[in-house]
């Protein structure tokens, strides 16, 4: 058992890295990265301060600036490649993987673009473009052209003796791909049966039926659903026709997974996923600033609706007193439920065919939270205030509140996700505003109403 | 391309599953269910409602329950669990491996876990006793047993005919591990190394040094980086004295990666991240209303703070309406923080190392923030209510809460994970209430000072 985990390993690595940069021990700092694989030179970068990456970037060794790159989260890589020079960046881009290459070269700002393509020789030129010929976030956009191909015709044997003469093998090639004198896709041979079957048996007799070609336009989430599904461990992306074009390793599918987990808790406090968590001041509090502003308009409502009983506050101060209340609990209820629903869509288990099922379910559970809070807060404040009709009036207030908030906590996100809207960015400012409005109006209108 | 995406594809065979399902044609459904995978037949269990939970199991060809039980949520599966009789559980467990074996074990109920142990054949009892001797959210807890073992000194050539005889290899074998006489790990050799080496090659001389082993008793977490650090598919578990046990693949990474960054998400709005989409209405109360209460407390002190003002506001009725803005405000700001830093935590960006950097750069966009909305609310204010004053009592309250809930952002989730308390779950509460009674006492309390 390690005595201490890794990411307490990280923490005291980077401690060290950090002393050492602050002190210009800079012949120190190289050298303590120098033997450190990409992922945790990744890791150190994005949990330095902005203004010390460029420092550090200078001092990790070129050969493994590709790779480091490739590991980066988006933003931070932004800003790298921004202080880089364009032969530098073409030097880099030689012995990047082709899926990582065109995320690098969408990244680049326009002017240096052409630059970083122009001192490219032919053959990655070319790469370049066939990967930036898909979409980031489709099956061309996230596959490697590193396949080995197999003819259906040939037996083991001439296949063994192809691969020794080979002498190595793509990362991560756990099967090989069969297509026809036209690149056609045929089908998959695993390396496994390669290896378990008789010396003289024919390809075309080895191919899994369950593997299926992915089609280079499809979306990046239906392929992550793709490779659940089968438990795949890579796959053979083709063109329309059929033809061959790459493979999709489980590796990349990780990233897809991990983003959308990421994605919706991001959204739901208005940040992107891609947010690099030590980017400069003025950056990140620019960032920020729209999504403050949209809450002001929120928080301004409710405050329109409250002024409209600004006359009954001079009668009855505890009304005041006890506004936040309600609204505040509805808040909360209709946030509980709306998450719920976002991670049910995220994972296929929400949508129009149970979609009754499920609002008539957080309306029943809406309700009957509600009835277990307003009982107790009607009993705490008609003990404390002494008066049972201002219990009896924030009991009701509460009711209508929770049930308000199961009832928008489902039908909100089904509908911005029916007007393509993403129902985590806006689903919580849109909720909270109903928890609000309603709240503020049932307390303070039957207060109104029964107690002036 | 297809017409379709998978995601509305699932939701029409859903509905397809569903209507037949209310109609009663029993048949037709357990038709509908026959050919598809476990990863569909999962889905469809977790996107039914509880009460139709049992029937579509009935009508699940019982061949394919163990692979089903595997795939599904823990919640769903628990109430499945609760359903089956002792002797047909023990069926369903001799074919599964021997990970997920060991997760249905854990959540059956004590009365029938010996019930189903007894009736299992010794060699089975075995399996189930060897996976339940680890953790569950430990190396030991999540491998598997079926490895290909190799001897040091045979050559390439036996390697290939041992495979031939054998015939078949386990799931996603991408590597064989090479052990001494006594079991003891000496290292791995992939599959890859094994085809593309001469005939006459030496087991021994083709480990790849990359592949360490992982101890049995680490954590799940750090497991994880582990295969993402190094790019691992798969990896060898050894016990304390370097003997081999099993092995881990990348399929089981997977999911405690996506369970990581779902947890955070879901802790947020006090939610299981097991929690089970459709569960039963009186289950789903139960649990929300833990939070709701705990969330009570946080608006009560917000209450209690507000209720020593409670004379001011017979006189400035104003003061009432525009209460909630500022702790509003705040409550968003100081939530965008945690949240960044809860992600940054998961990532292992964020620790003792940087907090301080952290801290400070949290603090300043708080404080630039809060003059942006500062500026803007007093200039409404102090337009709408024509009283300067009033709005550079809100402006000056709205600036200290706003660099109050960067403060608070930052510290309290650093101080919670030092108290080995999950900032995810107490973090948004706590921040809550320092943002509101920050809040409240800078508005009001300035208020009262000033303008009465």
């Amino acid at each position: 058992m390690p005595e201490i985990s890794e990411q307490e390993y990280n923490q005291q690595r980077l401690q060290q890295v950090n002393e050492a940069l602050g002190s210009g021990m800079f012949v120190y700092v190289r050298k303590l990265l120098q033997h450190m694989p990409a992922y945790d030179l990744a890791l150190i970068l994005e949990s330095s301060t902005a203004k010390s990456r460029p420092v550090l970037w200078q001092l990790i060794d070129p050969d493994f600036h590709g790779e480091v790159l490739e590991e980066l989260n988006e933003e931070v890589r932004k800003g790298i490649l921004k202080s880089m020079r364009p032969e530098k960046l073409a030097a880099v881009a030689e012995g990047m993987d082709i899926d990582d290459l065109a995320e690098v070269f969408r990244t680049l700002p326009d002017s240096i673009y052409n630059e970083v393509l122009n001192s490219m020789d032919s053959q990655d030129r070319s790469r370049v473009e066939t990967a930036l010929s898909y979409e980031e976030d489709t099956a061309g956009g996230m596959m490697n052209t590193d396949t080995i191909t197999l003819r259906p015709d040939v037996t083991v044997d001439v296949v063994l003796r192809y691969l020794r003469l080979k002498g190595d093998l793509p990362d991560a090639t756990d099967s090989f791909y069969v297509v026809d004198r036209n690149n056609k896709f045929i089908g998959a041979v695993s390396l496994a049966a390669i290896v378990t079957a008789k010396a003289e048996a024919i390809v075309s007799s080895l191919i899994n039926a369950e593997v299926e070609a992915v089609q280079a336009e499809l979306g990046e989430q239906d392929v992550a659903q793709l490779f659940e599904r089968h438990d795949w461990f890579s796959a053979p992306v083709v063109d329309d026709a059929g033809h061959l074009l790459g493979r999709i390793t489980i590796d990349d599918v990780i990233d897809i997974i991990r983003e959308n987990a990421e994605h919706s808790m991001m959204s739901m406090a208005g940040l992107d996923d891609e947010a690099d968590t030590f980017a400069p001041v003025i950056k990140s509090t620019k960032q920020r600033s729209l999504w403050l502003g949209v809450n002001l308009i929120t928080a301004l409502m409710a405050v329109a609706v409250t002024s409209m009983f600004e006359g009954v506050f001079q009668q009855l101060a505890i009304l005041a007193v006890l506004n936040s209340l309600v609204p505040s609990m509805g808040g909360v209820a209709g946030n509980q439920t709306l998450t719920l629903v976002i991670r049910g869509m995220a994972l296929g288990h929400v949508g129009d065919s149970n979609a009754r099922a499920l609002l008539s379910k957080e309306v029943a559970i809406g309700f009957l939270n509600g009835i277990i809070w307003a009982t107790l807060i009607a009993t705490v404040v008609a003990i404390w205030k002494q008066d049972l009709m201002l219990g009896g009036v924030i009991a009701f207030a509460m009711l209508m509140n929770m049930t308000a908030a199961g009832l928008a906590g489902v039908s909100i996100p089904l509908l911005l996700k029916r007007l393509n809207i993403d129902p985590a960015l806006a689903g919580s400012v849109i909720i909270t505003t109903v928890t609000d409005v309603v709240g503020i109006f049932a307390f303070l209108g039957t207060a109104t109403l029964l107690l002036t």
